[in-house]
């Protein structure tokens, strides 16, 4: 047990519980607190110093907001190591995720540029109503049945064409699960490798929910820098790693699209060192400049490369449906570790969109909504260039349903984030996807536009003109 | 690396990859080849041996398949221990399913004791059709919105109502999480105990996909034994564990219901040694019986019970939905590890069950098929006392879909089963559930009546009687 014998003066007019906060910090930050051990129970603290249970309460909350214990269930509060913030995935929502994230019921803004959303008022609800309700009438069996482990095979055949034909990538219907949301598609994909040193390389900042279900499974995960043109690859080759997670076609959240001549060196070294590559091709299915690049899947020669996909971004994220297509190599494995499993989305759900993707509503989806996107991001990139022109740079803007900006007005992004939320504008922090540091790069927003009109987006950027750089705000 | 020299002849008449099989089968047993280690690539030995590439394939396949070895994505085939067969999920599959369970696509039974399926002509088409349909007319939003992380408040409200009247459960909806079935349920409890020694008790036997969950997040399990009214508490004691799986309401597949004094030491245990249950109340809606007994968590009044519950059973295995309710102490530790997670359940299949519960569908549902399961458990129990009389014993039979028939006429399982087979009858062989030997008890076969009709469970216990008690066959 620790001992704690912390001078705590009841008159000195600071409050009891920052002044016991603060004596503990000052342990663990000098050491004599080591990383590992258990902080003593409220209750025995509290009977110890004699103070009130809240007063301990409120220093221990205040020690796991500023992320240096951890609660673990059933065992207490855990002193976590100095410097390493994303041991798990409870310090990295403390540490990591800005309180702007946090406060998504809270506050709503007039102008929210939030990543994530889509166009509501190009959705075909008529059609998918009528999807489904043809699945539920035409198949009594649908209400009744769990349905295939791997999903519908109607649905796998559909999104094996459409793979083929959009992204390039030559499969076969029994290589294609389908799954209920990314974070279920990757947690089955863990379980895959359930011996071996649970390390994933991932590229630095990279998607915070992949992150997570990593840190869920107790995986440690290994950081790759970025270059302009995508992860480092050099890095990348001097880690020991079977699997290294990467958003290839348009890098979450830079936006950078790796190159050809990088994605043939990633899926060489990949062989060669007999290991797996996660593609995560979110959105990929909205590109706006240049040449589409295949998707590494569909360069995969030596069957190295698990690819994941989503509907959540190309059709709703109402869907709750996402897909995994695996190499050759890992289908007995699959079966065998799945062979008790059902599959987790209701087969209502997959027939209707079986039968949206089978008439051919999907692509024609797609085709409208490229070009929505398209209207928006050009919308988004003009009044950029018209309002803060010499003053910004634009970042990513290839593809996908968001941008970063590089604000030339030497504030930090807290603060830019801070100016635009006083005149009803919400940009985000992307350094709440780091891995290891604060704040990668100052001054970078990210912007996302898929959820925002253009009259809006129009609106919102000359707002952000006046916040960031007007004098009166 | 092993060397492998084993002289392999042409000419003996035996098959090459026999003799090369038994020869490394040999060597594992007799420890040259030890636990752990690799065996060398098909490639490698095919090349050193001079055979064929098949050849080595079919000697590994039957290393596999007689659970000496296992395959690992990616680094080849370990070395399994000897003798504890349920180190992972692969093995567990190989060495514990019985064929006729992996067979379920190839043979159809006239008449199946399946266990698992519902009576499908009571099932309300009509009704949930409208409730569904309702849903996506009402409620646009439910098209385009990923929804609550926990789940739709509404189907959570109803929930807590429910649990609350029919098992004694006082929640609030806050504890309530709604799941993609009970694999899923599994793996986001089995997440929220990242750190610690990552290990469960769980009956033995006990329910086999629970076993593959655990195995798959790299678990390891402590069988405890079983008493003719339930765990055996007095060897759970003696065992650090800080989570115990257990299906008191209905033990799976024994069928005994935990009686309410051994329900009050297992809380009493659970409190002293700070130690989770997870209660798996997968069927108790329908009891035949005696008195009801409060599930568990209506007993937990120290925080110690996580209650698993699903609507597979209760109503259709299609909705792919599943619920915990979660300790008040872990609903925290539940935000923290999950705070950039989505609801796994699409918005509309959660809509329509609210609905079908708000408008008490669900209520004369669950009222309905009590009935039904009634008649169809009395029919069985009646055929086999008629057919069978002296000659069996009858366990288990006091509640849920199923119960287990000790035969009393010298045969072992597999071969009850055989006979069975060999007249139409497809009975269950319930040492598949077993977690650590092949068969704890001979002549016990498993029973099944949820998706069969009263006439074929006569008949098929009539062809039963002949298979078994009759000379002809």
């Amino acid at each position: 047990m620790l001992e704690f014998i912390p001078l705590l003066d009841k008159n000195n007019g600071v409050p009891i519980y920052v002044q016991l906060f603060q004596y503990i910090k000052q342990k663990i930050e000098d050491g004599t607190i080591p990383e590992g051990s258990f902080l003593p129970s409220v209750r025995y603290l509290s009977a110890q110093l004699r103070i009130s249970k809240n007063t301990v309460d409120s220093a221990y909350q205040q020690l796991v907001a500023e992320g240096y214990v951890a609660s673990r269930a059933r065992i207490g509060l855990i002193v976590l190591p100095l410097e390493q913030p994303v041991l798990s995935s409870i310090l990295q929502e403390i540490k990591h995720k800005p309180k702007v994230l946090l406060d998504n019921k809270a506050e709503t803004f007039e102008y929210d540029f939030k990543y994530g959303d889509i166009d509501v008022n190009s959705f075909p609800h008529d059609i998918w109503k009528r999807c489904l309700t043809k699945a539920l009438t035409n198949e009594p069996d649908l209400l009744l049945n769990p349905g295939e482990r791997q999903g519908d095979i109607g649905l796998r055949r559909e999104l094996m064409n459409y793979l083929f034909q959009s992204r390039g990538v030559n499969c076969s219907e029994e290589q294609i699960v389908i799954c209920s949301g990314t974070q279920h598609a990757l947690s089955l994909i863990i379980q895959l490798f359930s011996i071996g040193d649970r390390s994933v390389a991932m590229e630095n900042p990279s998607y915070d929910v992949a992150q997570t279900v990593f840190n869920n499974h107790g995986w440690s995960i290994k950081p790759i820098r970025l270059e302009q043109d995508g992860i480092d690859i050099e890095q990348l080759q001097k880690i020991e790693t079977k699997v290294t997670y990467i958003t290839p076609s348009h890098q979450f959240p830079y936006g950078m699209v790796l190159p050809i001549q990088k994605r043939l060196s990633l899926l060489e070294w990949a062989n060669q060192n007999s290991s797996y590559i996660l593609e995560d091709d979110y959105d990929s299915e909205f590109r706006y400049q240049g040449q589409p690049i295949p998707s590494l899947k569909a360069l995969d020669e030596e069957d190295n490369v698990i690819y994941l996909g989503t509907f959540s971004k190309s059709f709703s994220p109402a869907a709750r449906v996402s897909y995994i297509v695996l190499p050759q190599n890992l289908i007995d494995v699959y079966n065998h570790t799945y062979v008790n499993y059902n599959q987790s989305v209701s087969p209502i759900i997959q027939k209707g969109l079986y039968i949206f993707m089978n008439e051919e509503h999907f692509t024609s989806h797609i085709r409208r909504m490229r070009k929505v996107y398209q209207k928006k991001h050009q919308t988004l990139i003009n009044a950029l260039n018209k309002y803060m022109g010499r003053h910004i740079e634009i970042i990513g803007q290839n593809a996908g349903l968001h941008l970063l900006v590089r604000i030339k007005n030497n504030m930090s992004t807290k603060d830019l984030v801070k100016k635009a939320k006083k005149l009803g504008v919400r940009v985000y922090d992307p350094s709440f996807y780091c891995l290891n540091e604060k704040e990668i790069e100052p001054s970078l927003v990210m912007i996302g536009f898929g959820g925002i009109s253009e009259e809006k987006i129009d609106k919102g950027i000359l707002l952000l003109q006046k916040a960031w750089f007007s004098n009166e705000s």
